[in-house]
């Protein structure tokens, strides 16, 4: 297996390459090389296969041809500018989101073969109102230009599918959390920042009430994602090559007690609660639940309770519970 | 009131445009002038108000901007390469449908202006299985790169307009019957032609059972529907751009009675039945019915019954039937 990841850099991507290192297969098969690619140059990994390792802009002429050449057998497109970032630079998110997203998948059909192509989008899709639990045939009406990025990109996926281009399945990520390392500014930061900083001494700041729900996934059970996406067949997708992929539905207050129970219940008193009428109004037009049936029936797993995630941060980053 | 026309020299355009004509103004307003423009040269209309009539492709460079450049009040884009040619010129399809949408979108936000623009979307965003009465927030798997492309169209004005870059409204049409010209060979020409070609004294060809049901909507009620989208406020819309305009549900037998109806039972012999696998194939992926209760709640209107619709064909085509 050829194997390609774009946004390679990433976070995601970081850990996926990794664990295919570690793995040294996928869908069944030995891997035979990898290529990372992102804007900036991917970290190293250590790995049984050959690793080729681009810097380099996929709306830049001729670095998708580039990428495309040696026929990768399974691509990952991870590569976005994420949502507060679109949402600030208009231009760069549809640039990055759209624009690239495209010039990679006509550089698939130029080359004539059939790779499979897991394109990573997002709940973001999906814009309030929406019922507590949103249906698998639920419309996409996005509230950021993120999410209409993301869903330009399914339809695309799903058309050069169609056509025979390209052999497409589209991921819908819940929020990952814990993230790993340092706070960002993003509006969703803070359900990553109220497990990660108290778990390391540190304080943390809860901008909306305990009652906030919101749908969640670990790093690892997207790593799990992407190499189900990479192995399943196309039996059970038809024409409809996007999946809502599981997660776990939980309450901010929920959060907190798994932290508790995780790490001591100490922890949560590292956590102040200064209410941000803003960003209160933002997590109001996010997804609480997802019907993720179809995915679940095609073997795509996620954690059952918050502990888990917890849990799964801790033994991921290695950290020292004292 | 300003107004532009794109895809003037279509069907819709040309009859969207002679209207205005007639009626002088749009949205209570008294309209000043008349842009028209598609690939090809739009017919003259006579107007009482100035009608500059252009023949251009709008990816091509500086195009939109000479169409934004006195600032239209009201923009009608209706241009687009239909879903056959797109089907088959998958290039052209996207070069049109999506790029010179974005063209002139873009145009718009960098004029820094606010105008009504009215996007004329399609039921092709949809593609079966969905139910026989498609609901108002059932997603977009559209089976043709038309309806992908339209569906993207609809994205990205949601997404503008949210931006504040302009005002935006999509509307889905139905199928529109009874089309008035020669038969095309389009997969839904036969719709028309069953009605059309007999009022005239000729034969028409039936490809499908005459238990099939579709959503159609007449060339009338399509002009209705765009002076209805110039005019209606923002108030019902919120972010939510799109709307299932309301259309009526007939099987092909019904039609066919209003035929016989309308213009004599004998032109109901005209009607030659020679089921074509492909097409009924095609025609198993179409929708049966929408709920359009949003549209109809903001004073959209069309016909009741399929009788209305052969009779405005009549009337508005001045057809004698002896």
């Amino acid at each position: 297996m050829k194997v390609l990841v774009t946004g390679a850099a990433g976070m995601l991507g970081r850990k996926f390459c990794n664990q295919l290192a570690t793995a040294g297969s996928i869908a069944g098969q030995k891997v035979r090389s990898l290529t990372m690619v992102d804007i900036v140059e991917s970290p190293k990994i250590e790995a049984p296969f050959d690793v080729l390792s681009l810097a380099g802009d996929l709306t830049e002429r001729g670095i998708a041809e580039q990428l495309i050449a040696d026929h990768p057998d399974i691509i990952l497109h991870s590569a976005a500018v994420v949502s507060g970032e679109a949402e600030v630079d208009f231009d760069k998110g549809y640039r990055i989101n759209v624009d690239a997203t495209r010039e990679l998948f006509e550089a698939i059909r130029r080359a004539s073969y059939h790779p499979r192509v897991v394109f990573t989008s997002s709940i973001a899709v999906f814009g309030a109102p929406f019922p507590e639990v949103i249906g698998e045939e639920f419309f996409s009406t996005p509230l950021t230009s993120y999410g209409a990025q993301k869903a330009i990109g399914e339809l695309l996926l799903a058309d050069y599918t169609r056509k025979g281009f390209f052999d497409g399945v589209g991921i819908r990520l819940p929020t990952i959390c814990v993230r790993p390392g340092k706070p960002n500014r993003a509006a969703s930061g803070f359900f990553s920042s109220i497990i990660r900083e108290p778990l390391n001494g540190q304080e943390a700041i809860l901008p909306v009430p305990d009652t906030v729900r919101h749908w969640f996934a670990s790093p690892r059970s997207a790593i799990g994602f992407f190499f189900r996406a990479a192995e399943i067949g196309d039996a059970g997708l038809g024409t409809r090559r996007v999946l809502a992929m599981p997660g776990l539905s939980a309450t901010v207050g929920e959060m907190i007690e798994s932290l508790g129970r995780c790490a001591g219940s100490d922890r949560r008193k590292l956590i102040r609660r200064v209410p941000d009428p803003a960003i209160i109004k933002i997590v109001e037009g996010w997804p609480m639940a997802l019907d993720a049936s179809r995915a679940e029936n095609l073997g795509f797993k996620a954690e059952a309770n918050f502990d888990e995630i917890v849990r799964a941060h801790i033994e991921d980053e290695g950290i020292v519970v004292r």
